[in-house]
């Protein structure tokens, strides 16, 4: 990802030549204090200042009321120094919020995660040109053009389908021309559609749920789980390979490397694991 | 379709003996001329009639620009009288109007046909509650339901991927739950993936496009396709089918007919072609 982030600091720095004075402005609101969310602001305000662009960390307490979180997107849509802004999911309140009212709360114009209705109906209907997509799907899409295969034609799977993740998946692979399958938890044949894809982009939530045998060889595998995984499956887990992490993946990943260096031994060429 | 329309008629008889001298108001906007769109407008207002509906027609002419246009969905989300309304499309004018912006530009509480973005937003994550559906898309799911086959876990495959047709099809059926794939003009495996569909929706737009050999045995057929067949070719179909209409369908009916009399002699079942 070093590669997208010098070229945004680029644009940054033509845009502040171009208008002296000007400075991109982003505002993350938080509501509580998740750990997870808490780890990803952190990241996401360092990239933000390694850009040059201005951020701003707005934390509402967990006892803010919907009312409350709305009141402040008001204040963020009408702010002319804040060009975009994060509403950080899952919102850690101890009152009820309807995520999806503060979502579509966002002024379309600002809603850079895209988590917006609007947005979400402009990438379903393929007007990419037109709207913003959300940052998971955007970084997977980044990681497939790196490697240099072509998208259209091609088959692709997506395991899973919910508003940040497998939906806008989905969208951008079907926008870019691949022959696109959603499978999710009703799915009956998940092993089937997997030894399909040429692409598989997995957004299940479930650790080690698809198996390394399943998959097609060449294919292109993006793995999106973070997972916890239970303490006794990881002793486990450790014993077969030590530098496992306590978030786990949601491929079996000792069965997709024994199947890599497979590959790489008998069938040379592309077979990319991000 | 009989069945849908008792069903709302019954429902407006409620509504008005809920609320004496309520009535359910709908608006057709046209703009133009065009036979095919004088056609289905009429069937719309026939149908409205039948059910209780007041519905108005409103006709500019094919000079409107985008303004006038404009102009007039203004006036009808602010009419009280109008519950709904529907800009028929394709728009007819000899001045350059922006479909997107029209379509947009409907207040998403009386876009009955669903073609906002807002609307498509939430089709296309799963608010099937909470907007309207494009009625192409809406009616064929309706004639799957009729079949009485359990769409959840079954594989479905939509040619097409139109915000009218295609794309909202893929919605409602991986919404209720079938592992959707979505095929266009850039799919390079058309017949494989035809011949997985448990249900097959083609909205293609060229006619006899699907063979029906490539269909899977047992699997609900349903063939959006108006297609205008040239005379030379219909001359040659009308030989080998005197019942060939001069609207073509987009799979080669002969050969599905030949496979339907093969299927009902030798493997009885659900075999259902709309
Ligand atoms: N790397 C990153 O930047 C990010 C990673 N994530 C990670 O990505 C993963 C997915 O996140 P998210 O989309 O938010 O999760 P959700 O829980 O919202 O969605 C999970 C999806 O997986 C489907 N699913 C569940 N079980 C199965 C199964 N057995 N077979 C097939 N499909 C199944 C669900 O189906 P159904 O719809 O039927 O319930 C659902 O669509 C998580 O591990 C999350 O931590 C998330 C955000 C960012
Ligand atoms: N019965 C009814 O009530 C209605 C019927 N219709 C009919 O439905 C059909 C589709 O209409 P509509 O969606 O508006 O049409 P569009 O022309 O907007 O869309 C056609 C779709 O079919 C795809 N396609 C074209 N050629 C091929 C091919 N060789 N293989 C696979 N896919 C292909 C196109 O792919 P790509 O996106 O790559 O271009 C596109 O997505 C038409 O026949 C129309 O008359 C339409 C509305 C109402």
């Amino acid at each position: 990802m070093g590669q997208v982030r010098d070229r945004l600091k680029q644009q940054v720095v033509e845009m502040t030549e171009k208008f002296p004075g000007f400075r991109p402005g982003l505002a993350i609101l938080q509501v509580g204090n998740r750990d997870d969310s808490n780890l990803y602001i952190n990241m996401k305000l360092k990239a933000a200042a390694e850009i040059g662009i201005s951020a701003n960390h707005i934390k509402l307490p967990n006892t803010a009321t919907e009312a409350d979180v709305l009141k402040c997107i008001a204040s963020l849509n009408a702010d002319p120094a804040v060009h975009g802004f994060i509403v950080q999911l899952p919102l850690d309140s101890n009152k009820p919020i309807n995520t999806e009212k503060i979502t579509n709360a966002v002024s379309p114009e600002k809603d850079v995660d895209g988590l917006s209705s609007i947005n979400a109906g402009k990438l379903s209907r393929g007007d990419l040109g037109d709207c913003f997509i959300p940052c998971t799907p955007k970084g997977c899409m980044e990681l497939i053009r790196q490697t240099g295969v072509q998208v259209a034609g091609k088959r692709a799977v997506v395991i899973g389908r919910s508003k940040i993740v497998g939906a806008p998946m989905h969208d951008l692979l079907l926008w870019n021309n691949a022959t696109v399958t959603t499978c999710h938890s009703k799915t009956s044949t998940l092993a089937e559609e997997v030894g399909k894809a040429d692409i598989l982009v997995v957004a299940a939530g479930r650790a080690e749920m698809v198996k390394g045998e399943w998959i097609k060889p060449g294919a292109i595998v993006i793995d999106c789980g973070i997972n916890h995984v239970p303490d006794t499956l990881l002793v486990q887990n450790t014993q077969k390979n030590p530098a496992q992490r306590k978030f786990d993946r949601e491929i079996d990943m000792s069965t997709v490397e024994s199947a890599q260096r497979f590959l790489e031994k008998f069938q040379p060429g592309k077979w990319t694991i991000q």
